[in-house]
């Protein structure tokens, strides 16, 4: 099929946070994709440890279940406003990193203007121009929720655009 | 034993960096404290998630063969000057509280001024004061190298100090 993939591709887009990360499982088959999974990890732990050990059980969860060739994650960036945030968020996004890398998945990084870009054409497309993207392109009739899961839609998206 | 503890105590100091991982198990016998092991675990992977893989395995390696009750780590602190550094710090971090976590022991953070107090009296204590402190703690003929392996054991130290 020209333009498409000859055998299915899955990849997992992830949304990290310390308390809800957003996951998209989606898949591509010749040229047409389809969402196998999506929903959050909650980490209900009270410590720091204990929720990224939440985080890191879950996402390593659905990647042992599902078999993604690859995950997908906001690239760093080097102006963070808040640097006790992004130190925390990097905890987050570490054990995320660890599950893929004990899984012997790739992490492949996507910066924000990238995945809007990618979706939109417009790497400062507004929020609501990124929410018919992902509806039309996922044949959604409601924008889904909660927003991490879409921002995990719209990273697993913007990789798997990278198969076509 | 007055001032002592009873039973032997094991803790496990960590200095986290995303290419060499300072660490050191420390026991404590009545008031009496002997390095147990001390060394370093190098990150050898290329990209991120391969080198925080590697301090996680290693961590952990640590962790189960030594079973310290408690694994000691600088605390976070909210003025990074440099953000993007403490990001990717947050990622070699994280691998070591989920080391921690997975392995069921409590992750104790202290601030570093807290350490340089705890061994000095001094939280503004300049680098030699802390070298000497730590040799004499430990009647080291030489002060330890690299610099990853004598904070780990300032760390270590500093835990330690909080069960006499």
């Amino acid at each position: 099929m020209p333009g498409g993939v000859s055998t299915p591709v899955r990849v997992l887009g992830i949304d990290p946070g310390l308390r809800i990360t957003g996951y998209a499982l989606l898949e591509l088959t010749g040229r047409k994709i389809r969402i196998v999974e999506a929903g959050v990890v909650k980490s209900r732990g009270e410590t720091l440890e204990e929720r990224i050990r939440d985080i890191y059980k879950g996402v390593r969860e659905v990647v042992e279940k599902f078999s993604p060739e690859s995950l997908a994650l906001e690239a760093l960036y080097s102006h963070y406003k808040r640097p006790m945030t992004a130190v925390l968020m990097g905890h987050a996004r570490g054990a995320i990193c660890l599950a893929a890398s004990l899984s012997g998945i790739p992490v492949v990084p996507y910066a924000a203007t990238a995945v809007k870009k990618a979706l939109t054409g417009n790497g400062r497309a507004p929020k609501d121009q990124m929410q018919r993207a992902i509806q039309n392109e996922l044949g959604l009739k409601t924008y889904p929720k909660p927003p991490d899961v879409a921002d995990a839609l719209a990273i697993a998206l913007c990789h798997l655009y990278t198969f076509l």
